[in-house]
């Protein structure tokens, strides 16, 4: 498997049409035949040193292997999204893993 | 769905037995039932600038709901893995979310 773990943080935080504009973005991305699962999320209510709750949205897919994630990747709606949405974020931080 | 994913940069990063040691403490979270899915990670082998391949493990855990994340959190087993491992790690790095 292969997880694909990205943080999104808003150019404007408090704009609902933002929120919702990204939120509509992200949720075209799950019906991607490539993806295994999808989480499209918003920070929990957990406090405490080590979590960042920063980020406005998150996008957790899970794909069978890297080559599935690398179809994803030029994948017309996951294309379409980014020229879509790209304005609204400020900052993106991804981390990849494969199962260990 | 509640999704806890967390991230690991040890202290020593090239010392096998701190490596086996970590990934070994990893998957006896595993079993924990309150668990719905565990992803127990590696840096995958993207890179871009927006790609973190900077930690050495990940855990990507995925509870039905945040009560489950709270029991897993004071589960004997977790607690066990924090006694157990938490001098091997220099910085850990948290998100949560739940589904937006």
């Amino acid at each position: 498997m292969f997880v694909h773990s990205v943080y999104f943080w808003l150019k404007e935080k408090d704009n609902t049409e933002a929120q919702q504009a990204l939120l509509a973005g992200l949720k075209t991305l799950e019906s991607i035949e490539a993806v295994h699962t999808a989480y499209v999320g918003v920070p929990a209510e957990t406090r405490r040193p080590v979590i960042d709750h920063s980020y406005d949205f998150s996008l957790v897919l899970v794909f069978t292997d890297q080559a599935a994630h690398d179809i994803y990747q030029e994948h017309p709606v996951h294309l379409k999204f980014v020229e879509n949405c790209a304005h609204l974020w400020d900052r993106v931080q991804i981390y990849d893993a494969v199962l260990a």
